[in-house]
Protein backbone atom coordinates (compact mmCIF):
# COMPACT_ATOMS: atom_id res chain seq x y z
CA UNK A 1 0.00 0.00 0.00
CA UNK A 2 1.24 2.98 -1.08
CA UNK A 3 2.28 5.53 2.20
CA UNK A 4 0.89 9.22 2.51
CA UNK A 5 -0.65 11.73 4.76
CA UNK A 6 -4.14 11.35 5.33
CA UNK A 7 -4.98 15.17 6.07
CA UNK A 8 -2.59 16.74 2.58
CA UNK A 9 -4.98 14.20 0.79
CA UNK A 10 -8.04 15.83 2.72
CA UNK A 11 -6.82 18.92 1.96
CA UNK A 12 -6.25 18.05 -2.04
CA UNK A 13 -9.77 16.53 -2.10
CA UNK A 14 -11.31 20.09 -0.87
CA UNK A 15 -8.37 21.97 -2.90
CA UNK A 16 -10.04 19.96 -6.47
CA UNK A 17 -13.54 20.46 -5.48
CA UNK A 18 -13.52 24.41 -4.96
CA UNK A 19 -11.28 24.63 -8.02
CA UNK A 20 -14.22 22.48 -9.64
CA UNK A 21 -16.59 24.41 -7.97
CA UNK A 22 -16.04 27.20 -9.59
CA UNK A 23 -15.03 26.47 -12.71
CA UNK A 24 -18.67 24.70 -12.74
CA UNK A 25 -20.68 27.53 -11.25
CA UNK A 26 -18.84 30.36 -13.65
CA UNK A 27 -21.17 28.43 -16.33
CA UNK A 28 -24.09 26.38 -14.65
CA UNK A 29 -27.33 28.06 -16.25
CA UNK A 30 -25.17 30.73 -18.47
CA UNK A 31 -26.54 31.48 -21.51
CA UNK A 32 -23.64 30.46 -23.23
CA UNK A 33 -22.97 26.64 -22.04
CA UNK A 34 -21.14 25.56 -25.05
CA UNK A 35 -22.68 22.62 -26.14
CA UNK A 36 -21.07 20.29 -28.39
CA UNK A 37 -21.75 16.89 -29.64
CA UNK A 38 -18.64 14.92 -28.44
CA UNK A 39 -20.37 11.36 -29.98
CA UNK A 40 -20.60 10.84 -34.08
CA UNK A 41 -23.82 9.53 -33.30
CA UNK A 42 -26.66 9.88 -30.28
CA UNK A 43 -26.25 12.77 -28.02
CA UNK A 44 -23.43 13.07 -25.85
CA UNK A 45 -22.90 16.62 -24.88
CA UNK A 46 -19.73 18.08 -23.45
CA UNK A 47 -19.70 21.35 -22.11
CA UNK A 48 -17.13 23.83 -21.63
CA UNK A 49 -17.85 23.02 -17.69
CA UNK A 50 -16.51 19.95 -18.00
CA UNK A 51 -13.37 20.55 -19.51
CA UNK A 52 -12.83 23.56 -17.70
CA UNK A 53 -13.37 22.08 -14.42
CA UNK A 54 -11.31 18.98 -14.99
CA UNK A 55 -8.11 21.32 -16.40
CA UNK A 56 -8.71 23.40 -13.26
CA UNK A 57 -8.48 20.47 -11.14
CA UNK A 58 -5.41 19.04 -13.11
CA UNK A 59 -3.35 21.94 -12.23
CA UNK A 60 -4.25 21.61 -8.18
CA UNK A 61 -2.59 18.36 -8.87
CA UNK A 62 0.26 18.96 -11.21
CA UNK A 63 0.99 21.81 -8.29
CA UNK A 64 0.33 19.64 -4.98
CA UNK A 65 0.36 15.92 -6.56
CA UNK A 66 2.53 15.82 -8.65
CA UNK A 67 3.40 12.04 -8.48
CA UNK A 68 0.27 10.77 -8.34
CA UNK A 69 -1.45 9.21 -11.54
CA UNK A 70 -4.84 10.51 -13.21
CA UNK A 71 -7.91 9.02 -14.87
CA UNK A 72 -10.42 11.50 -15.72
CA UNK A 73 -13.33 11.58 -18.11
CA UNK A 74 -12.30 14.33 -20.52
CA UNK A 75 -8.47 14.12 -20.80
CA UNK A 76 -6.09 11.74 -21.37
CA UNK A 77 -5.11 9.82 -18.35
CA UNK A 78 -1.92 10.50 -16.65
CA UNK A 79 0.66 8.05 -15.13
CA UNK A 80 1.92 8.17 -11.55
CA UNK A 81 5.03 7.02 -9.63
CA UNK A 82 3.22 7.22 -6.25
CA UNK A 83 0.91 4.25 -6.55
CA UNK A 84 -2.21 6.50 -5.99
CA UNK A 85 -4.64 7.57 -8.59
CA UNK A 86 -7.01 10.43 -8.91
CA UNK A 87 -10.13 9.38 -10.18
CA UNK A 88 -12.27 12.57 -11.37
CA UNK A 89 -15.31 12.81 -13.48
CA UNK A 90 -15.77 17.02 -13.24
CA UNK A 91 -19.40 17.03 -14.18
CA UNK A 92 -21.38 13.81 -13.28
CA UNK A 93 -24.34 14.39 -14.88
CA UNK A 94 -23.68 16.74 -18.02
CA UNK A 95 -27.65 16.68 -19.06
CA UNK A 96 -28.72 17.78 -15.55
CA UNK A 97 -26.29 20.42 -16.13
CA UNK A 98 -27.43 21.33 -19.73
CA UNK A 99 -31.26 21.92 -18.44
CA UNK A 100 -30.33 23.72 -15.08
CA UNK A 101 -31.12 21.09 -12.71
CA UNK A 102 -29.07 21.58 -9.81
CA UNK A 103 -28.59 17.64 -8.77
CA UNK A 104 -25.03 16.95 -10.87
CA UNK A 105 -22.30 16.97 -9.02
CA UNK A 106 -18.54 16.90 -9.32
CA UNK A 107 -16.57 13.20 -8.48
CA UNK A 108 -13.71 13.11 -7.16
CA UNK A 109 -12.16 9.92 -5.84
CA UNK A 110 -8.32 8.96 -4.59
CA UNK A 111 -7.66 4.75 -5.35
CA UNK A 112 -4.82 2.83 -4.82
CA UNK A 113 -4.36 -0.32 -6.31
CA UNK A 114 -7.03 -2.45 -4.19
CA UNK A 115 -9.37 0.30 -5.37
CA UNK A 116 -10.95 4.03 -3.94
CA UNK A 117 -10.54 4.66 -0.42
CA UNK A 118 -11.73 8.27 -0.24
CA UNK A 119 -14.06 9.92 -2.24
CA UNK A 120 -15.80 13.34 -2.40
CA UNK A 121 -19.51 14.06 -4.33
CA UNK A 122 -19.89 17.98 -4.54
CA UNK A 123 -22.76 19.63 -5.60
CA UNK A 124 -21.72 23.61 -6.06
CA UNK A 125 -24.85 25.28 -6.82
CA UNK A 126 -26.74 23.69 -3.14
CA UNK A 127 -23.65 24.16 -2.21
CA UNK A 128 -22.93 20.24 -0.37
CA UNK A 129 -20.11 17.97 -0.34
CA UNK A 130 -20.42 14.62 0.72
CA UNK A 131 -16.94 12.73 2.12
CA UNK A 132 -16.13 9.58 2.62
CA UNK A 133 -13.44 7.38 3.68
CA UNK A 134 -9.96 7.95 5.71
CA UNK A 135 -11.59 8.51 8.62
CA UNK A 136 -14.94 10.93 7.44
CA UNK A 137 -18.37 10.30 6.37
CA UNK A 138 -19.94 13.67 6.50
CA UNK A 139 -21.96 15.86 4.43
CA UNK A 140 -20.83 19.38 4.51
CA UNK A 141 -23.46 21.81 4.11
CA UNK A 142 -24.86 25.49 4.51
CA UNK A 143 -26.53 24.17 6.93
CA UNK A 144 -23.10 22.98 8.77
CA UNK A 145 -21.70 19.16 9.03
CA UNK A 146 -23.63 15.95 8.98
CA UNK A 147 -22.53 12.56 10.02
CA UNK A 148 -23.38 10.25 7.12
CA UNK A 149 -25.07 6.90 7.92
CA UNK A 150 -26.73 4.90 5.71
CA UNK A 151 -30.41 3.23 6.12
CA UNK A 152 -30.88 0.35 8.84
CA UNK A 153 -32.77 -2.61 6.77
CA UNK A 154 -36.17 -2.76 6.10
CA UNK A 155 -38.72 -5.09 3.58
CA UNK A 156 -37.49 -4.66 -0.56
CA UNK A 157 -41.30 -3.87 -0.52
CA UNK A 158 -40.56 -0.90 1.55
CA UNK A 159 -37.35 0.38 -0.19
CA UNK A 160 -36.85 3.65 -2.44
CA UNK A 161 -34.93 2.58 -5.75
CA UNK A 162 -33.19 5.44 -8.19
CA UNK A 163 -31.70 5.24 -11.48
CA UNK A 164 -31.01 7.86 -14.00
CA UNK A 165 -32.60 6.52 -17.34
CA UNK A 166 -35.63 4.89 -17.19
CA UNK A 167 -33.79 2.70 -20.15
CA UNK A 168 -31.28 1.61 -17.74
CA UNK A 169 -29.02 0.15 -20.70
CA UNK A 170 -29.46 -3.35 -23.14
CA UNK A 171 -33.20 -4.81 -22.76
CA UNK A 172 -31.83 -7.10 -20.59
CA UNK A 173 -30.82 -4.85 -18.01
CA UNK A 174 -34.24 -2.83 -18.50
CA UNK A 175 -35.80 -6.70 -17.75
CA UNK A 176 -33.59 -7.20 -14.72
CA UNK A 177 -34.36 -3.43 -13.53
CA UNK A 178 -38.07 -3.70 -14.00
CA UNK A 179 -38.22 -6.75 -11.80
CA UNK A 180 -36.31 -5.29 -9.15
CA UNK A 181 -38.82 -2.08 -9.37
CA UNK A 182 -41.69 -4.37 -9.71
CA UNK A 183 -40.75 -5.35 -5.77
CA UNK A 184 -40.05 -1.58 -4.25
CA UNK A 185 -42.22 0.98 -2.94
CA UNK A 186 -40.82 3.33 -4.88
CA UNK A 187 -38.75 3.65 -8.19
CA UNK A 188 -37.73 7.74 -8.92
CA UNK A 189 -35.53 8.41 -12.23
CA UNK A 190 -33.01 11.40 -12.88
CA UNK A 191 -30.81 12.55 -10.49
CA UNK A 192 -27.33 10.96 -11.29
CA UNK A 193 -24.24 11.28 -8.56
CA UNK A 194 -27.10 12.51 -6.10
CA UNK A 195 -28.84 9.14 -6.02
CA UNK A 196 -25.14 8.15 -4.68
CA UNK A 197 -25.14 10.48 -2.16
CA UNK A 198 -29.18 9.57 -0.98
CA UNK A 199 -27.81 6.32 0.15
CA UNK A 200 -25.05 7.86 1.70
CA UNK A 201 -27.11 10.12 3.42
CA UNK A 202 -29.97 7.45 4.88
CA UNK A 203 -32.59 8.92 2.44
CA UNK A 204 -33.39 5.89 -0.12
CA UNK A 205 -32.37 2.44 0.10
CA UNK A 206 -30.77 1.57 -2.96
CA UNK A 207 -29.47 3.13 -6.57
CA UNK A 208 -29.06 0.73 -10.12
CA UNK A 209 -27.65 1.53 -13.16
CA UNK A 210 -25.45 0.13 -16.14
CA UNK A 211 -23.02 1.47 -18.11
CA UNK A 212 -21.24 3.27 -16.34
CA UNK A 213 -17.17 4.07 -15.78
CA UNK A 214 -14.66 3.91 -13.42
CA UNK A 215 -14.91 7.71 -12.94
CA UNK A 216 -19.11 7.16 -12.29
CA UNK A 217 -18.72 5.26 -9.54
CA UNK A 218 -15.27 5.37 -7.36
CA UNK A 219 -16.27 8.55 -5.44
CA UNK A 220 -19.70 7.10 -4.48
CA UNK A 221 -18.53 3.75 -3.94
CA UNK A 222 -15.78 5.43 -1.28
CA UNK A 223 -18.80 7.62 0.32
CA UNK A 224 -21.62 5.01 0.57
CA UNK A 225 -18.95 2.60 1.81
CA UNK A 226 -18.03 4.93 4.83
CA UNK A 227 -21.74 5.56 5.28
CA UNK A 228 -22.05 2.17 6.24
CA UNK A 229 -23.67 0.71 2.73
CA UNK A 230 -22.48 -1.61 0.01
CA UNK A 231 -21.94 -1.19 -3.48
CA UNK A 232 -21.37 -3.91 -6.03
CA UNK A 233 -22.11 -4.64 -9.69
CA UNK A 234 -24.34 -7.05 -10.36
CA UNK A 235 -23.33 -10.12 -9.67
CA UNK A 236 -21.75 -8.89 -6.19
CA UNK A 237 -18.47 -8.51 -8.06
CA UNK A 238 -16.20 -5.33 -7.71
CA UNK A 239 -17.80 -2.48 -9.26
CA UNK A 240 -14.51 -0.05 -9.60
CA UNK A 241 -14.64 -0.14 -13.01
CA UNK A 242 -17.59 0.97 -13.63
CA UNK A 243 -20.18 -1.20 -15.85
CA UNK A 244 -23.46 -2.50 -14.15
CA UNK A 245 -23.75 -0.72 -10.52
CA UNK A 246 -26.00 -1.73 -7.44
CA UNK A 247 -25.24 0.49 -4.46
CA UNK A 248 -27.22 -0.06 -1.16
CA UNK A 249 -28.11 0.55 1.84
CA UNK A 250 -26.75 -2.35 4.18
CA UNK A 251 -25.83 -5.91 3.09
CA UNK A 252 -29.74 -7.14 3.54
CA UNK A 253 -31.20 -5.00 0.96
CA UNK A 254 -28.22 -5.32 -1.00
CA UNK A 255 -28.71 -9.35 -1.01
CA UNK A 256 -32.32 -9.17 -1.93
CA UNK A 257 -31.60 -7.06 -5.08
CA UNK A 258 -28.80 -9.11 -5.86
CA UNK A 259 -31.10 -12.22 -6.00
CA UNK A 260 -32.76 -10.08 -9.10
CA UNK A 261 -30.73 -8.29 -10.71
CA UNK A 262 -28.47 -11.38 -11.05
CA UNK A 263 -30.65 -13.19 -12.93
CA UNK A 264 -29.75 -10.63 -15.88
CA UNK A 265 -27.48 -12.68 -18.72
CA UNK A 266 -24.46 -11.30 -19.18
CA UNK B 1 -62.79 41.46 -11.74
CA UNK B 2 -62.08 41.84 -7.95
CA UNK B 3 -60.19 45.12 -6.24
CA UNK B 4 -57.01 44.49 -4.47
CA UNK B 5 -53.54 45.95 -3.54
CA UNK B 6 -51.11 44.23 -5.56
CA UNK B 7 -47.95 45.00 -3.12
CA UNK B 8 -50.38 43.33 -0.28
CA UNK B 9 -51.00 40.59 -2.32
CA UNK B 10 -47.04 39.90 -2.85
CA UNK B 11 -46.41 40.74 0.35
CA UNK B 12 -48.87 38.00 1.85
CA UNK B 13 -47.41 35.19 -0.60
CA UNK B 14 -43.56 35.68 0.67
CA UNK B 15 -45.59 35.16 3.92
CA UNK B 16 -46.81 32.09 2.92
CA UNK B 17 -43.97 30.85 1.49
CA UNK B 18 -41.80 31.92 4.51
CA UNK B 19 -43.90 30.32 7.12
CA UNK B 20 -44.20 27.06 4.10
CA UNK B 21 -40.19 27.22 4.25
CA UNK B 22 -40.05 26.73 7.72
CA UNK B 23 -42.33 24.25 8.33
CA UNK B 24 -41.36 21.72 5.60
CA UNK B 25 -37.23 22.78 6.72
CA UNK B 26 -38.38 21.65 9.57
CA UNK B 27 -39.20 17.80 8.26
CA UNK B 28 -37.32 17.52 5.39
CA UNK B 29 -34.57 14.83 5.98
CA UNK B 30 -35.62 14.38 9.27
CA UNK B 31 -35.51 10.71 11.10
CA UNK B 32 -39.20 11.37 11.76
CA UNK B 33 -40.77 11.90 8.76
CA UNK B 34 -44.04 10.52 10.37
CA UNK B 35 -45.42 8.92 6.82
CA UNK B 36 -48.19 7.78 6.85
CA UNK B 37 -50.71 5.90 3.45
CA UNK B 38 -53.43 8.04 2.27
CA UNK B 39 -54.64 6.04 -0.31
CA UNK B 40 -56.53 2.57 0.54
CA UNK B 41 -54.58 1.29 -2.37
CA UNK B 42 -51.06 2.11 -3.82
CA UNK B 43 -48.84 4.60 -2.21
CA UNK B 44 -50.01 7.83 -1.87
CA UNK B 45 -47.57 9.31 0.61
CA UNK B 46 -48.53 12.26 3.20
CA UNK B 47 -46.01 14.07 5.89
CA UNK B 48 -46.55 15.37 8.33
CA UNK B 49 -44.60 19.03 6.61
CA UNK B 50 -47.43 18.87 4.51
CA UNK B 51 -49.98 19.11 6.65
CA UNK B 52 -47.82 21.30 9.38
CA UNK B 53 -46.74 23.88 5.76
CA UNK B 54 -50.49 24.10 4.58
CA UNK B 55 -51.71 24.97 7.88
CA UNK B 56 -49.11 27.58 8.73
CA UNK B 57 -49.93 28.77 5.29
CA UNK B 58 -54.00 29.17 6.61
CA UNK B 59 -52.85 31.02 9.99
CA UNK B 60 -51.21 33.38 7.49
CA UNK B 61 -54.33 33.60 5.56
CA UNK B 62 -57.08 34.03 8.02
CA UNK B 63 -54.71 36.27 9.73
CA UNK B 64 -53.83 39.03 6.85
CA UNK B 65 -57.34 37.51 4.59
CA UNK B 66 -59.99 36.47 5.72
CA UNK B 67 -62.50 37.38 3.15
CA UNK B 68 -59.96 35.36 0.83
CA UNK B 69 -60.68 31.65 -0.28
CA UNK B 70 -58.64 29.05 0.09
CA UNK B 71 -58.15 25.97 -2.17
CA UNK B 72 -55.33 23.46 -0.53
CA UNK B 73 -54.48 20.31 -1.54
CA UNK B 74 -54.32 18.92 2.49
CA UNK B 75 -57.06 20.81 4.33
CA UNK B 76 -60.74 21.38 2.97
CA UNK B 77 -61.43 24.27 1.17
CA UNK B 78 -62.93 27.63 2.39
CA UNK B 79 -64.74 29.94 0.81
CA UNK B 80 -64.53 33.68 0.84
CA UNK B 81 -66.07 36.91 -0.48
CA UNK B 82 -63.64 39.01 -2.31
CA UNK B 83 -63.19 37.00 -5.25
CA UNK B 84 -60.13 35.88 -4.93
CA UNK B 85 -58.65 32.41 -4.20
CA UNK B 86 -55.40 31.16 -2.58
CA UNK B 87 -54.64 27.85 -4.21
CA UNK B 88 -51.95 26.45 -2.32
CA UNK B 89 -49.83 22.57 -2.58
CA UNK B 90 -47.52 22.66 0.32
CA UNK B 91 -45.85 20.15 -0.62
CA UNK B 92 -45.47 19.29 -4.70
CA UNK B 93 -43.19 16.22 -5.38
CA UNK B 94 -43.96 14.35 -1.89
CA UNK B 95 -41.84 11.31 -2.84
CA UNK B 96 -38.92 13.60 -3.68
CA UNK B 97 -39.52 14.92 -0.46
CA UNK B 98 -39.59 11.68 1.66
CA UNK B 99 -36.21 10.19 -0.55
CA UNK B 100 -34.64 13.20 0.57
CA UNK B 101 -34.35 15.20 -3.09
CA UNK B 102 -34.22 18.57 -3.30
CA UNK B 103 -36.37 19.30 -6.11
CA UNK B 104 -40.32 19.47 -4.41
CA UNK B 105 -41.36 22.80 -3.96
CA UNK B 106 -44.13 24.56 -2.70
CA UNK B 107 -46.63 25.73 -4.75
CA UNK B 108 -48.77 29.36 -4.26
CA UNK B 109 -51.31 30.70 -6.28
CA UNK B 110 -54.13 33.59 -6.41
CA UNK B 111 -57.16 33.31 -8.72
CA UNK B 112 -59.74 34.79 -9.49
CA UNK B 113 -62.47 33.86 -11.98
CA UNK B 114 -60.49 34.10 -14.68
CA UNK B 115 -57.48 31.80 -13.30
CA UNK B 116 -54.14 32.48 -11.52
CA UNK B 117 -52.98 35.60 -11.85
CA UNK B 118 -49.90 35.26 -9.69
CA UNK B 119 -47.88 32.64 -9.09
CA UNK B 120 -44.73 31.45 -7.16
CA UNK B 121 -42.73 28.19 -6.71
CA UNK B 122 -40.65 28.09 -3.77
CA UNK B 123 -37.78 25.14 -3.05
CA UNK B 124 -37.34 25.70 0.75
CA UNK B 125 -33.57 23.71 1.07
CA UNK B 126 -32.25 25.17 -2.23
CA UNK B 127 -33.51 28.64 -1.19
CA UNK B 128 -35.03 29.33 -4.30
CA UNK B 129 -38.24 31.26 -5.04
CA UNK B 130 -39.59 31.48 -8.57
CA UNK B 131 -42.07 34.45 -8.90
CA UNK B 132 -44.70 35.32 -12.06
CA UNK B 133 -47.54 37.51 -12.19
CA UNK B 134 -48.20 41.44 -10.81
CA UNK B 135 -45.67 42.65 -12.75
CA UNK B 136 -42.80 40.10 -11.44
CA UNK B 137 -40.91 37.44 -13.40
CA UNK B 138 -38.29 36.28 -11.75
CA UNK B 139 -35.95 34.21 -9.40
CA UNK B 140 -34.95 35.21 -5.77
CA UNK B 141 -32.08 33.11 -5.01
CA UNK B 142 -28.91 32.99 -2.57
CA UNK B 143 -26.96 34.14 -5.54
CA UNK B 144 -29.68 38.05 -6.09
CA UNK B 145 -32.22 38.60 -8.21
CA UNK B 146 -32.65 37.10 -11.16
CA UNK B 147 -35.11 37.67 -14.25
CA UNK B 148 -37.05 34.69 -15.49
CA UNK B 149 -37.18 34.48 -19.19
CA UNK B 150 -38.31 31.37 -21.20
CA UNK B 151 -36.18 30.19 -24.62
CA UNK B 152 -36.95 31.11 -27.53
CA UNK B 153 -37.93 29.01 -30.57
CA UNK B 154 -35.67 26.53 -31.50
CA UNK B 155 -36.25 23.04 -33.51
CA UNK B 156 -38.82 20.24 -31.66
CA UNK B 157 -35.22 18.14 -32.39
CA UNK B 158 -32.86 20.23 -30.56
CA UNK B 159 -36.03 20.87 -27.59
CA UNK B 160 -35.48 18.98 -23.69
CA UNK B 161 -38.98 17.72 -22.22
CA UNK B 162 -39.51 16.84 -18.86
CA UNK B 163 -41.92 14.82 -16.80
CA UNK B 164 -42.25 13.22 -13.42
CA UNK B 165 -43.13 9.53 -14.07
CA UNK B 166 -41.82 7.35 -17.31
CA UNK B 167 -45.79 5.70 -16.95
CA UNK B 168 -47.17 9.70 -17.31
CA UNK B 169 -50.88 8.26 -16.81
CA UNK B 170 -52.90 6.29 -18.88
CA UNK B 171 -51.82 4.04 -21.28
CA UNK B 172 -53.08 6.24 -24.02
CA UNK B 173 -51.29 9.28 -22.54
CA UNK B 174 -47.66 7.05 -22.28
CA UNK B 175 -48.21 6.63 -25.86
CA UNK B 176 -48.76 10.33 -26.17
CA UNK B 177 -45.95 11.21 -24.09
CA UNK B 178 -43.96 8.42 -26.20
CA UNK B 179 -44.28 9.71 -29.52
CA UNK B 180 -43.05 13.66 -28.11
CA UNK B 181 -40.03 12.00 -26.22
CA UNK B 182 -39.18 10.37 -29.65
CA UNK B 183 -39.11 13.80 -31.42
CA UNK B 184 -37.39 15.43 -29.07
CA UNK B 185 -33.40 15.94 -27.83
CA UNK B 186 -33.74 15.09 -24.34
CA UNK B 187 -36.18 13.40 -22.12
CA UNK B 188 -35.52 13.76 -18.19
CA UNK B 189 -37.67 12.69 -15.11
CA UNK B 190 -38.37 13.25 -11.46
CA UNK B 191 -37.99 16.65 -11.11
CA UNK B 192 -42.36 17.61 -10.12
CA UNK B 193 -43.04 21.39 -9.76
CA UNK B 194 -38.95 22.31 -10.39
CA UNK B 195 -39.21 21.35 -14.14
CA UNK B 196 -42.32 24.10 -14.41
CA UNK B 197 -39.58 26.62 -12.70
CA UNK B 198 -36.92 25.92 -15.64
CA UNK B 199 -39.35 26.10 -18.53
CA UNK B 200 -39.87 29.51 -16.58
CA UNK B 201 -35.97 30.40 -15.88
CA UNK B 202 -34.92 29.76 -19.64
CA UNK B 203 -33.20 26.19 -19.34
CA UNK B 204 -35.82 23.52 -21.11
CA UNK B 205 -38.87 23.85 -23.45
CA UNK B 206 -41.41 21.94 -22.56
CA UNK B 207 -43.10 19.67 -19.78
CA UNK B 208 -45.88 17.24 -19.73
CA UNK B 209 -47.76 15.73 -17.39
CA UNK B 210 -51.14 14.17 -17.04
CA UNK B 211 -53.76 13.64 -13.61
CA UNK B 212 -52.51 16.49 -12.26
CA UNK B 213 -54.88 18.84 -10.06
CA UNK B 214 -55.66 22.72 -9.85
CA UNK B 215 -53.07 22.82 -6.55
CA UNK B 216 -50.50 21.10 -8.90
CA UNK B 217 -50.77 24.31 -11.85
CA UNK B 218 -52.18 27.28 -11.08
CA UNK B 219 -48.55 28.26 -9.32
CA UNK B 220 -46.52 27.05 -12.29
CA UNK B 221 -49.04 28.41 -14.59
CA UNK B 222 -48.79 32.32 -13.62
CA UNK B 223 -44.67 31.41 -13.14
CA UNK B 224 -44.36 30.46 -16.45
CA UNK B 225 -46.75 32.87 -18.13
CA UNK B 226 -45.09 35.86 -16.42
CA UNK B 227 -41.81 34.41 -18.09
CA UNK B 228 -43.23 34.39 -21.63
CA UNK B 229 -44.38 30.53 -21.90
CA UNK B 230 -47.72 29.27 -21.99
CA UNK B 231 -49.51 26.49 -20.44
CA UNK B 232 -52.68 24.58 -21.50
CA UNK B 233 -54.35 21.25 -21.52
CA UNK B 234 -53.43 18.48 -24.42
CA UNK B 235 -55.71 20.38 -26.63
CA UNK B 236 -54.94 23.42 -26.62
CA UNK B 237 -57.36 24.89 -23.93
CA UNK B 238 -57.26 26.17 -20.55
CA UNK B 239 -55.09 23.94 -17.81
CA UNK B 240 -56.32 25.85 -14.80
CA UNK B 241 -57.94 22.61 -12.96
CA UNK B 242 -54.93 20.42 -13.99
CA UNK B 243 -55.80 17.05 -15.86
CA UNK B 244 -53.16 16.55 -18.48
CA UNK B 245 -50.94 19.88 -18.83
CA UNK B 246 -48.68 20.84 -21.61
CA UNK B 247 -45.72 23.81 -20.41
CA UNK B 248 -44.21 25.15 -23.00
CA UNK B 249 -41.39 27.75 -23.51
CA UNK B 250 -42.80 29.45 -26.17
CA UNK B 251 -46.00 29.41 -28.82
CA UNK B 252 -44.01 27.73 -31.66
CA UNK B 253 -42.61 25.02 -29.64
CA UNK B 254 -46.10 24.35 -27.59
CA UNK B 255 -47.72 24.15 -30.91
CA UNK B 256 -45.35 21.69 -32.11
CA UNK B 257 -45.93 19.67 -28.92
CA UNK B 258 -49.54 20.11 -28.83
CA UNK B 259 -49.80 18.46 -32.94
CA UNK B 260 -48.43 15.38 -31.49
CA UNK B 261 -50.11 15.30 -27.92
CA UNK B 262 -53.60 16.46 -29.17
CA UNK B 263 -53.91 12.95 -31.05
CA UNK B 264 -54.38 11.10 -27.19
CA UNK B 265 -58.41 10.27 -27.31
CA UNK B 266 -60.07 11.69 -23.92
Amino acid sequence: MPRFDSDELIATAHALADAARAATLARFRAAALGVENKAGAGFDPVTLADREAEAAMRAVLAERRPDDAILGEELAGVAGSSGLTWVLDPVDGTRSFMCGTPTWGVLIAVADESGPFFGLIDQPYIGERFLGGLGLAELQARTGRHPLQTRAPRPLAEASLFTTFPEIGSPEEARAFAALAGQVRLTRYGLDCYAYALVALGQIDLVVEAGLQAYDVQAPIAVIEAAGGIVTDWRGGSAHQGGRVLAAANRAVHAEALAILSRAPD
